[in-house]
């Protein structure tokens, strides 16, 4: 039976992570909310009352009887069926302590365009974001990557994985980081990524997977846009040199 | 060998979630940071250069030599360990996964004392905590206590438990979050609490258990201050009524 991934039609958001791991791994899978319906079954899906588990938002994955919320969550839960997680117990902690920064600092990457919370639109909270936005790019940004590079550097000789010796959905997300990181930053980006060399080595490493290669060419794979976590607001990017 | 917890002296916090389940399993566990020169070990494991694993931030768990990360990552490796996680696999990702709700509900907790991000003080962002407060009063508190009154609501006659029919971590951490809210925020949870009977009645049912009752007594538990998570800011508490 098909895998049922539930997330936001329209936007790769928080959804991207896991469908990389599903495409990395050929998985048979249906995005639910971009089919016929499927908007209204994801809804349907929150709001039951019947159920004993409804995820409080998307994403959620659901196989069979059993419905998992939460991208970490997720990743564990399909990592070992996928061949996408370390075998041992520590590398999976491991593995989902890695996950679990990458979300914290997808979390910190949204609020630099929604200071004020969710309920309220970006140009309600302009002038809080470009505040926030300094903050971000001075402190947070290189705090975040500067952990993640170094994370990178203690693997063995040779190798850009991020937990054990293969490949995992760590490195699939830390891709995804740092495209949306591109897309949403790019004068920021340009300038400190000879910093992170091994999240860029990593990167493009990932870019040719044969799966994932396919997939982002396909219509499967869709544009960054200022709907989502990442999105490009030219204000709020700016290199510090 | 007792578990080792590395947390921030001084603060319940995100700590605290992780406490609760190692008291009410009377595991035997050292609180490392508030040991002598704890501090120190503290900062040493966050930026030790060989360790396959640094975590990224406090808390962490180290179990002679797993390092796990994130409360919710910590809660899962000990949850099994110490008899506070469901048996079947669909409970534990379920557990996971309401315990990831909960962190993202603890993260807006933080940030309406801290829209513009951790590295300016409260006092530097308190016109934006005010209105963030005012989003968090009106919107957020309601919806995520209304998901989990609603959670709790469909589990079996007579039975307030988060997660099939034994007390698991999750439990543990509800009573925590409702204990934070009321410090916080006492006049908004004064008029609200009567909307979430079970919530109520689950933290209630949670204090007096013998173990946690014992705890809640002692030195080892910290009392609220304005230096954590839960911050009693009386400008951002008020009944909208």
């Amino acid at each position: 039976m098909a895998y049922e991934l539930f997330y936001w039609d329209g936007i790769p958001g928080r959804g991207e992570f896991v469908r990389l791991a599903l495409e990395q791994a050929g998985a048979d899978y249906i995005d639910v909310a971009r089919t016929d319906g499927g908007m209204g079954r994801m809804m349907a899906m929150m709001k039951n009352k019947t159920a004993r588990f409804a995820p409080f938002a998307p994403p959620f994955l659901k196989d069979g009887d059993v419905v998992v919320s939460h991208v970490a969550n997720i990743l564990l839960y399909l990592g070992g069926r996928l061949g996408l997680a370390p075998k041992d117990e520590a590398g999976r902690f491991e593995a989902n302590g890695l996950q679990l920064t990458i979300t914290d600092f997808v979390g910190e990457i949204h609020d630099v365009h929604h200071p004020l919370g969710v309920s309220l639109y970006y140009h309600e909270q302009k002038d809080e974001a470009l505040r926030r936005a300094e903050n971000f790019r001075d402190e947070r940004l290189p705090k975040y990557l500067g952990y993640f590079e170094k994370h990178l550097s203690k693997n063995g000789e040779g190798q850009i994985q991020a937990v054990g010796d293969a490949l995992t959905y760590v490195d699939l997300s830390l891709f995804q980081l740092l495209e949306g990181l591109r897309y949403a930053f790019p004068k920021v980006m340009q300038a400190t990524e000879p910093d992170y060399p091994l999240l860029v080595a990593l990167n493009a490493q990932v870019r040719e997977l044969p799966r994932i290669k396919a997939y982002l060419a396909s219509k499967r794979r869709l544009a960054f846009n200022e709907e989502g976590i990442f999105r490009h607001y030219p204000e709020l990017d700016r290199s510090s040199g």
